[in-house]
Parts: C-alpha cells; structure tokens; sequence
C-alpha cells in the first residue's frame, strides 16, 4: 500500500551553508523520529561470526521481543498465519555514527560515503544504494525471518541474522507481491556465495559441548535443546568464513601446512575455537564464554 | 547483512506511569531520528486511486529523486545492475499522527491501534504486524519497484505504489536471498486480488485524452509520452476497484441498472472521471486537473 497526515515529521532546513542549489521540485529533507518496538535475541553477540544473511544459516534460532508497554499481544495476532516476516532494524553497532543524535546535528547533511567496497567485491567500489551495507545515509536494515510461532509478545524465528540486542522498527508479513518477477543481479553479488566451507567438529569439541548440556542443562543454550542441534547450527554459521579479509579470508592456503593460525567466535553464549585447514573449518574447542 | 555505535540512537525512559512492569531482559525502547534522503514523483495526487502494490500496475511509472545536498550522484552507481530495488519510505499523509513531533512525545506510548481492519477482509479485525498497513507504530512502508535507470540522483522506476510527494528513507537492491523458500500466507491476504476489473474508455474520452497531448505536448504528462501509453497505465489503476466500501467497493451490482454513480480520481495531473456498470469500470471524461 501507499502513502496516507504527518506522522512525526518536522521539515528541516536545507542545512547546506552554500544553499540555493536546490532544484525547484525537490522538497527538503525531513526529519522523521521512530521508536523501537521490539529487540531481537539471537545466537549472536558480536557483529563478527553473525551471518550476512538469514538463508545461509537456517538453523539460526532468534526471538523478536516486543517491548510490552507500547505493544500489545493483540498486535501478533494473525502472524502465526504467515510462513515468512519482514523484520526492519537499526544497524545499532554501526562504527560511523551519523550525528544526528538529539537535535545536534538535525538537518544536516549526514557523513557517509557514497561509494563503498563491499567485502565480497574485495577491493572495487560500487554505489552504496547498490548494496545492503549496514553504513548508508539512515542505517535501517531489512531481513526476512521464517516465523516459527508466536507467544504472547514473544515472535520466534529462524534465519535471523542479527546481533543480539539490536532494536526493532517494525515487522510485516511477507506476501506474494514481495516475490519479483525475473529478478536479476550483477555477478559481483552472487561471488560470496561460493565460498561456504565444510565444517566439522573435533572430537575433544564434541565431547565439551556434550559435557556442557550434561551440566548445564537448560543454560547451555538459549535457542537449542540438544548438541547435536546447536552444532548444526553453528556449522552453518562458520561455513561462511567469518574471518575477516586482513585474518585471511577468502586465501586458498587458510596459513599453510603449519596447523594455521585459531580463530574464535561465541555462539548462543559459547565461545568456539576453530581453524581453517585444507579449505575446511575445524572446531576444536568450545567453552562457556 | 547485519548490525554492525550508536547511529543517532537516544535511550528513551520508559515512558509508563505505573512502571516497573517492564522484565529484566527487555530494553527499553529507543528514539531514532532519520532523514529522508529522496522524494518520489509519481502519477498518483492523492491515497484514493494509488494501487495498494505496485505489481497490480506495473505501467505506473515513477521517479525517485535524491536530494542533491546529500546524495551525489555516486552513491547511484551500479545501481542499474539490478532489475529491482525495495523503497523504504514514509507513509507521511497517515491521518493518525502520532504524537512523536519533534520531543514532545519522545519516549510516550504511541497511539497506534494493536488491530485494524483491513480493506481487503471487510470487517474482522488482525493484528496490525500481520498487515501491511500504513496505520502502525512506525508508519515505514516497503514496496518493490522495477528499475528502468539511473539519471544523475534520479532513479527511474516502473509498479511504484506510492503518492506524488513521499520521502523515501532508502532504497537497496532486490537480491536472491530476498526470496523466501516455501512462502504461504493466510486465504485472506490474496482475497483482494480476485477483484479486477474490465476498463474501457469511452469514444468521447479518448477523444478528450488524444486531445490533451495534441494541445499541451509534452507537458501532458510527467511519465508517458502518448496517449496510449498513459490510458493501459491509468486503466492497470482502475481495474483494482479504488472506490472505498462505503462508495460501493465491492459490490455487484455497481449501483443498479440506472447508470450507477460517477466517481473521479487523478492520474499524473488528468482529472479521470469513471462509472461502474456491469462490473466493468467505463473512463468518460478526461480534464486536466
């Protein structure tokens, strides 16, 4: 649907200080405050180690919670009904914060770039409205979660691709006018894709993680039930190679034939321990983080 | 992708006077303060006659124009590459405002409405996060728009759903992960689909229409070059029925056999008069509005 009288908005001055260059038909920016009306609970606490996108790790478990006081349970209702979410959030952890907090820097221009490298271009810089990159004019993101079922103000999900604690904007059904017709993208998106990596578990790592449920119990995850569901769902998350591109990634040799150089990253409150090798992903380790 | 300090973000109280209700893990909800960074041109005046999505007319063609102070042309590039991109933007003509102007209701409750009846249902009320109405805790829409190019910060697209006017908060690329695996929805979100109708246009408002662009060349229209192209547009419009229910919306029997009332709405700046007869819709008049 469409546009239908001025929610929250307050027109803003042009900001520029050389002015005038303002084209007649080209209405002003205006400033437009939202609240948060959920935050997320997922596996994953830090920006490194969380998926660039929910369909590459199905099996990642999270729960959108709705802050009680502004949102009824009644507001859920229906969602069950739907296979499929919207779920519109804050790039909260952005490292380029914009200014624009309070009034300070109301009305003018932000600070971005307007052109970015995306890491799987590794090096060549595109448009940043050519991207899904967290660092844009407003760090709003979008991501499309499978609904799993909803209790009271609480909407699980899996595919959910987002560190723990960001905040909500909103959530909306997927429909099928959301599914386009004769969809295409340039090659450069499709190129990280190609690099998932087999993923295996070292005996010592199996062993510690079931010891870890045996005495825990109920606190050894917050998504999972059991081992062997938890470290599925891990290995799809580390099958995308979540080193960073200066820790090697995407290098075919992964350190060479010397054991090569740990890695680690804390999944659902563990901290894993892995390495790369022969274009695998070895977990050797796993501790309560 | 996903999140990734603090982007203009300001911890609000919690804004209830009875309090303390909130649970240990919840947080509190934030205020963010965005801007809006395009407004769209578009055939559509006003709500009556803007297609509630974009894929049921994807003649309607549209511009997004970035504001030049803020946006160069550069954070454009590539672009093009894509066939499709999301518009996240404002549902800015909402009738319910929502308080939130500048701080005078920063961190209050919103008022928005936990149910709401959509058009489509005719009666039994949802929960608000199941729809994707304009009448929500952040009124942000989402729509999918096909991209025709790119022209210095103009971004020219095809099936844009939205008023003349709206400020756009971001626009990204269409990519595969965007396409759910096993999309269902409830019966109830395709029912409104099975109300198209036949549009024909009358021999006097061809006349009128051929008349229009003889007389006012190119200023006839923002977004078509002849009349043709302009009245299958206009018609992909009129085929959704864009009389509200209580005008008859609807109904089978159009009115009765005595003619049936006339109704108008405006299409790139053309005052389209219509009727309702036998289930098909009938263009009578054409004026420049």
């Amino acid at each position: 649907m469409s546009s239908g009288a001025s929610a929250g908005h307050v027109a803003a001055p042009t900001g520029s200080s050389s002015g005038g260059e303002v084209a007649a038909n080209d209405a002003p920016q205006s400033i437009f405050n939202f609240v948060s009306v959920a935050t997320v609970q997922t596996p994953f606490r830090d920006r490194r180690g969380t998926p660039r996108q929910g369909s590459v790790a199905p099996l990642s478990r999270g729960t959108v919670v709705f802050h009680p006081h502004i949102v009824s349970p009644a507001a859920l209702d229906n969602l069950q009904q739907f296979s499929h979410a919207w779920v519109l959030f804050v790039f909260h952890e952005n490292t380029n914060a914009r200014g624009l907090e309070g009034k300070k820097g109301a009305g003018r221009p932000t600070t971005f770039r307007a052109k970015i490298s995306p890491p799987r271009l590794g090096g060549p810089k595109v448009g940043v409205f050519s991207t899904r990159s967290p660092h844009r004019p407003n760090p709003i993101g979008l991501t499309m979660v499978r609904i799993l079922g909803v209790q009271g103000h609480h909407l699980h999900v899996s595919g959910l691709d987002l560190v723990d604690g960001t905040p909500v904007l909103d959530v909306k059904p997927v429909v099928p006018y959301d599914v386009p017709d004769g969809l295409a993208v340039p090659e450069w998106v499709l190129e990280g894709d190609k690099e998932r990596r087999r993923v295996t578990w070292s005996r010592a790592a199996q062993l510690a993680l079931h010891a870890l449920f045996e005495r825990r119990g109920a606190r050894a995850s917050r998504f999972y039930d059991n081992p062997q569901a938890l470290s599925e769902a891990a290995a799809q998350v580390l099958a995308q190679d979540i080193r960073g591109v200066h820790q090697g990634r995407g290098s075919a040799s992964d350190g060479g034939g010397c054991g090569g150089a740990a890695y680690e990253c804390v999944f659902d409150g563990l901290r894993l321990l892995f390495v790369h090798a022969d274009g695998a992903v070895i977990v050797q380790d796993v501790v309560v983080a």
